[in-house]
């Protein structure tokens, strides 16, 4: 294991985050708030920690992915821990492990929050939360590959540990590159947003934070009732954009390239959308009664479809109140989560439609035993190893989630709540039913479900094996042996 | 596809079905009921037809794996009509859509009621209830297959789409000889526990069902608190047999065969029980202060424990009341289900073990990228193919799962009802929780839910894919081409 090289990649993390720090301390000058000085401090700690640590380049870059999955869930944890010591250090989130929550489910864009009244927070805490969701949509080391020369294939193995999908391409041969277009893509499309939404006459600060939300599909508000009390023009902005972000990337490079027909085209996308349009539709009829308004219903429906599948979180409306059908098919969304290589979390359309044409393949070589068929998807055969892969990560999630579920029903708290609140947190969702809906908040869980919810957002939004392979016993006694 | 030999072993099913009805008949009989004749006629109808089918022996018996699932499918399927029409022509089921539910209910061994008033019931048809179990457990083409000569190969694909797990092995080399041992013991073992039931003070008939309800993993009881009117030392025995029927039944052959250190070596059988110790410990000490004694406590959640990992559905209390933590463990015990070779329900602990191992490869395989291992199972290598259709399974199961808990959510009924009421049928465990609870029962639901659990429990009793064929497009194409 090359520790050197994952010492030296935490120290440039560090770095980054203190600088990312200075933002929310500017944004309490520009507002005079005492609090901000504590992201200053914190903003000084990581870059002078970072530098100390980075001043001695390690011997060599050689990276495999055991080395990009450890670098990327010790950065995950090491950010999130640093990010959360302002929240604690000015007492606007007294708990630590309240505080630790919070930065974890903004980082992972998952925006379940502990806080009952968010509108009580300072400006740079608002600022703060919701810039964690923008710096985790598209990922830190991936913005890390712009700036650090890794060699050879290294850089790669960051980018499949950190980069949700069952197969991470890279757009262009250098894998810098990639990075370089994928954040370009990230940024315009968040200012594009962000005008629209200033068009609406929304104020600036509301138009960015809610922007940076959007944008990583993480969900924190600014206000008590997320985005209900914005107008239906804003309300249609972020659900169109919600929708847009959780689309894959790949799509928009595409597009970019001026080969919008193959951007277009793209199996994944086209599936993304069925859904979408198929889960609208379901729920405005289901809905129809209850809401009374054709437009209402159709905006509702639309906003929690899209807030759902994108994993953002945001709500126009107290979804937990609605019929069964409609809930279900929200939960049935929860599950399936935004396409790969989007900002958005869940299993993923493309892994759901490469399992299902297993399934097809399976029922067909029933029938015809001798017929080689292989699954195709986005018009090429699909590898045997991704196959493999996709139904290896299928299983595990659901043995995850079910542990999970398990600790979390330590609780008492009704079956409704516990499945949906590990499943909101373990698809970077937010929000769940029950105890866990739109109007609720994860304050009143004990520190122990906290952690469990923790890891589960981290797990989630690393795509499991990275975080996983961090607690495996061999690597720990690698560890031991290294230090020996 | 060979159609004559499909119809020549529907026929003798048929036959096979008009034998056992005879039984139900001598009961109506004994007891001098009216409702006895409505067994006659069914059984007579049944053993005509079958003759006049059988009549013509088709040209060769040559069976693929294709044929052997569409014929067991359609055997399940018409077994189930038939066996259906004695409670409808009777009049104790008005209702021909619930008389079908509790008829394939009974055969697939899952154990879930429309009535809510057993003790209503003549004897003959609570007689006939009970007996559907214990056919369904075994399995009728396993019985058939003592009886009638397939040639090669093709008795092992009759076999293979009727028998539960991730692969059947034959217990001795030919499969006519399999047939007659699995059948020796599971006889020998349901007379075994009406022996000690009638020890216990329990009157013959009470023995005689209940025993059958055992043996099969079904769970109709025959009275309306099902066992929980019964002595303690009755409720121990049932749970006790309860948890050996769930096992796998080569142990019991090994056994037999006086290599019983191999027998309790088994590793699906060791992981079973360590489920079912590790289940009780934890439900003991979550229900203790409601229960309020140690005995009582011990003994519910034996039991209880027994009746959900078995998919019996037996209750001797009503588990919906009990605290979450043990809720839990009740549905995560539903979910993984018997041993595979058993006639238990449910993904099977065979299937989870490779599942579990699956995962802790791939985490391996992250750190030693180099290293080759193979998943071990029954302490030998598991073949590639029997990890891949283990795989395809639990993802075809999630997604039968899901498309069936959507259709019921149509009805408009609370989540856990929802979500419950679907595993208890597709497991083929019979109780759920909240409306499908055990004190509750499945009449309230609409025909067409009543359609969708129908479904559901052949399915999960035939391990899915043998009904899926049915309904597959490329067959019904092929039929209709044979036909012009």
């Amino acid at each position: 294991m090359n520790y050197s090289a994952i010492r030296y990649i935490l120290g440039y993390v560090l770095m980054i985050e203190g600088v990312l720090l200075l933002l929310p301390f500017l944004i309490g000058v520009i507002y005079w708030e005492e609090q901000g000085k504590w992201y200053l401090i914190t903003a000084l700690v990581c870059i002078i920690i970072g530098f100390l640590i980075t001043r001695k380049k390690p011997d060599n870059f050689l990276f495999y992915l055991k080395e990009g999955c450890v670098a990327t869930a010790s950065s995950w944890i090491l950010l999130s821990i640093l990010g959360a010591l302002p929240f604690w250090l000015s007492g606007e989130i007294p708990k630590i492990e309240d505080a630790l929550f919070e930065t974890v489910s903004g980082f992972t864009t998952t925006g379940a929050s502990i806080l009952s009244d968010v509108e009580r927070l300072s400006h740079c805490a608002l600022f703060w939360r919701s810039f964690t969701h923008w710096i985790g949509g598209m990922g830190v080391l991936v913005f890390l590959l712009m700036i650090i020369p890794l060699g050879g294939g290294s850089n790669m193995n960051l980018m499949r540990a950190e980069s949700p999908g069952p197969s991470v391409g890279k757009l262009v041969p250098r894998i810098k590159s990639t990075a370089q277009i994928l954040y370009v893509i990230y940024f315009g499309m968040t200012v594009v947003e962000l005008i629209l939404l200033l068009l609406g006459g929304m104020p600036l600060f509301d138009s960015v934070t809610l922007s940076f939300g959007t944008a990583g599909t993480g969900g924190f508000g600014i206000r008590n009732d997320s985005i209900g009390g914005y107008s239906p023009y804003v309300q249609w902005v972020i659900a169109i954009f919600m929708l847009l972000f959780a689309v894959n990337f790949n799509a928009y490079y595409m597009i970019l390239l001026g080969k919008w027909k193959k951007g277009i085209a793209m199996e994944e996308v086209r599936c993304y959308f069925i859904i979408v349009f198929a889960a609208i539709a379901i729920i405005f009829c289901n809905i129809l009664e209850l809401v009374g308004n054709v437009g209402d219903a159709l905006r509702h429906a639309s906003f929690q479809v899209a807030t759902l599948i994108s994993s953002t979180g945001y709500s126009t409306t107290d979804f937990d109140r609605w019929p069964q059908t409609a809930k279900m098919v929200l939960v049935l969304l929860m599950l399936i989560g935004a396409c790969a290589g989007s900002t958005g979390g869940g299993i993923k359309v493309s892994r759901i439609v490469i399992l299902v044409k297993t399934v097809a393949k399976e029922l067909h070589s029933y029938i015809h035993p001798k017929s080689i068929r292989k699954v195709n998807f986005e018009y090429k055969p699909v590898a045997h190893e991704v196959v493999r892969a996709t139904n290896v990560f299928f299983v595990t999630f659901m043995l995850v989630f079910t542990a999970s579920a398990f600790l979390i029903s330590l609780e008492g708290k009704d079956l409704v709540t516990t499945f949906t609140s590990v499943l909101a947190c373990f698809n970077n969702m937010g929000p769940g039913l029950a105890l866990v809906g739109p109007t609720q908040n994860f304050g009143p869980f004990t520190p122990f479900s906290k952690l469990v919810f923790m890891f589960d957002m981290i797990a989630g939004r690393l795509e499991l094996f990275p975080l996983l392979i961090l607690f495996h016993p061999a690597l720990w006694k690698d560890a031991i042996l290294h230090h020996k």
